[in-house]
């Protein structure tokens, strides 16, 4: 609810006259990041079902529905309720969903679009069944299994079977698959240390799918996996879905990740940017800009000053980053605008209620951030 | 721009209704802060502006105005406008405005409310004068010293009674006096140790009025102060204008630092929660809830769970707050919901559209987090 709604751009403008701070988007590079992953799945048996929660906005849902995904995932209800009313017809719920009002609103969503949701508790199973029956629905479940994350899921191998006999037993439910997401995997830096964790992470979910084949329940899906360790998750063989969301822009605690040769990941590139303006310059050293933690979150780090590598943001407060300049022959002046690469894309795009896609240093759209603040 | 605006709450109803996550003000608590600070700079030579960027809110500014504060502070243009068209008289903009579209609007508010601004550089003096002179406007103007915040200010002394003096000789601003913020002093652990910064800092401010005064520049205003330091900003005695925001809510934070007799600070009490529901109960000595990075900022540490010690928040992830729980025998369940304390209340604050205000277990009202993502 920002009662003073500003755009921040006017369409055509030069990029040098957009307000600060704001997000833009280098549509060159956003696009070239869609159409790598989307041919790089493109010939396995993966389907490619990004994560919204990068982008949290439905145009860009629907561009990477057009290159080929299946659908996109969502954390959060209200997050599938924008995803489905701007159009997206096929969303994973990649998460529990727990409480009789959120749970009643994912049922409402699933007579209106294809809807499926991730469970890892017996209560949670029973009280999908229940509302499930009285909405007259019967809704795709997955098991979600910890194969190292270490935060939701059951273990893998047979409290991961005793839960998907629970929902394969359930009138409401249809045991749909199981997700596996190994988060932490994504942003170890070393590549082989990389790819060693998602090795394990897909033994645990080959041995699980084993056990339930023992059992007579079949995987539809089996999804999980992002974009530190796609390739890792694709040759791996065990996902039938790639749950990818960061790749679009790609942020600067990504891009410290490790490539094949020991350089920095260069399969995609930085195309988010917080952009802003100095707006001090007490010393020569010194300068202030006009972004700060309400601006851009830093729980991944700082931001990353783009192009300039002698000038580094280094302390941020509410409304202020604090830039320190190596080089003393650098030139910056009040009133110049930088491009920062946030440290985490997630929530920096939460902070922001529009996009502003930029192309050869024009603007040629305003994208609104749909699911801003969508966190119930 | 949340496209789908839903209410957190219903009035009326228990707080256990409440949908998580959602931000929670303890009405009682909150007004008992409130109506503390008001009574200690109460017959002291120090008005109390309050910092309006903590709660981004015009119905909070007013309440603080009824109570005796004379108006005010925003970080930015944009927060100054809500706080304005929400009906609050006085705003300084406690910080640099720079740009020709921001100065403009900043120069449009201030025909419709008194409203003033800091500086820190002589180009920007210029700049505002001239938009002061196009817009018919005389502004009033501070200027911002560096009493140890290596943030924003020109050094105390020579060179801010050197801005001063531009400033003065300007005929579209009025000299109105100085800003001397020390954000960092705010945040020392130590009781003695912050009251030596705050002192510190107080001295440099003393030593530039006595420069200042033989220049023939009176300050009608001196402005700084905070949350963490307000006995000594007022003791100092060199301060007419103190900015302390937090203090409404009380953040972990702030609760970190110890009082006089080594305790924590408890002048204030924790009025601000986010309120969060447990949506996974995998082992016994985990659990997660519903909240994550796009609900509690982590930039001054992890949120800390309200009333139960033996519960540690100890990861952020998205969606997700990962739970230690360190007493075997604590009673947890799915759905079962808790409030966390905010490490850091304002960027907090900046991730939801509603305050949900309880009073006695029920919701009182619903204050629109009016100035939510007015960074420009």
């Amino acid at each position: 609810m920002t009662l003073i709604a500003t755009l921040p751009a006017e369409i055509g403008s030069p990029v040098e006259e957009v307000d600060t701070p704001s997000l833009l988007i280098d549509l060159a590079a956003f696009e070239r990041n869609l159409a790598r992953l989307a041919s790089v799945v493109r010939g396995t048996p993966v389907n490619l079902r990004p994560h919204a929660k990068t982008h949290k906005s439905p145009v860009i849902a629907l561009r990477q529905i057009a290159l080929g995904a299946v659908g996109v995932c969502c954390q959060k209800v209200s997050e599938a309720e924008v995803m489905v009313y701007g159009g997206v017809g096929d969303v994973l719920v990649s998460n529990q969903i727990v409480g009789g009002s959120k749970i009643r609103r994912l049922l409402s969503l699933a007579k209106q679009a294809r809807i499926s949701v991730c469970v890892d508790n017996a209560a949670n199973v029973s009280a999908l069944n229940d509302a499930a029956l009285v909405a007259k629905v019967r809704l795709p479940v997955l098991t979600e299994i910890n194969v190292g994350n270490d935060r939701c899921g059951v273990e893998p191998g047979e409290p991961a079977v005793a839960l998907a006999r629970q929902v394969a037993g359930a009138p409401g439910l249809e045991f749909a698959g199981i997700q596996a997401y190994y988060g932490r995997a994504q942003h170890i830096r070393e590549f082989e240390k990389r790819r060693e964790a998602a090795h394990r992470g897909a033994e645990k979910v080959s041995q699980t799918l084993d056990l339930l084949r023992r059992d007579g329940l079949a995987c539809r899906v089996v999804t999980g996996g992002g974009t530190g360790s796609y390739q890792f998750d694709i040759e791996a063989g065990v996902l039938t879905e790639l749950q990818a969301g960061s790749y679009i822009f790609m942020d600067a605690d990504y891009g410290r990740n490790l490539g094949e040769r020991r350089d920095s990941v260069t399969d995609f590139e930085h195309s988010l940017f917080v952009y802003a303006t100095v707006m001090s310059r007490p010393t020569s050293g010194r300068a202030v800009v006009d972004a700060g933690l309400k601006s851009v979150s830093v729980d991944s780090g700082m931001p990353v000053v783009h192009g300039m590598s002698d000038i580094e943001y280094d302390r941020a407060s509410d409304e202020h980053g604090r830039l320190t300049l190596h080089d003393p022959g650098r030139e910056l002046h009040l009133g110049d605008k930088i491009w920062l690469v946030p440290g985490h894309c997630d929530p920096t795009v939460n902070l922001f209620d529009w996009y502003v896609g930029i192309r050869e240093r024009r603007v040629e759209c305003l994208w609104p951030v749909a699911a801003r603040g969508a966190v119930s």
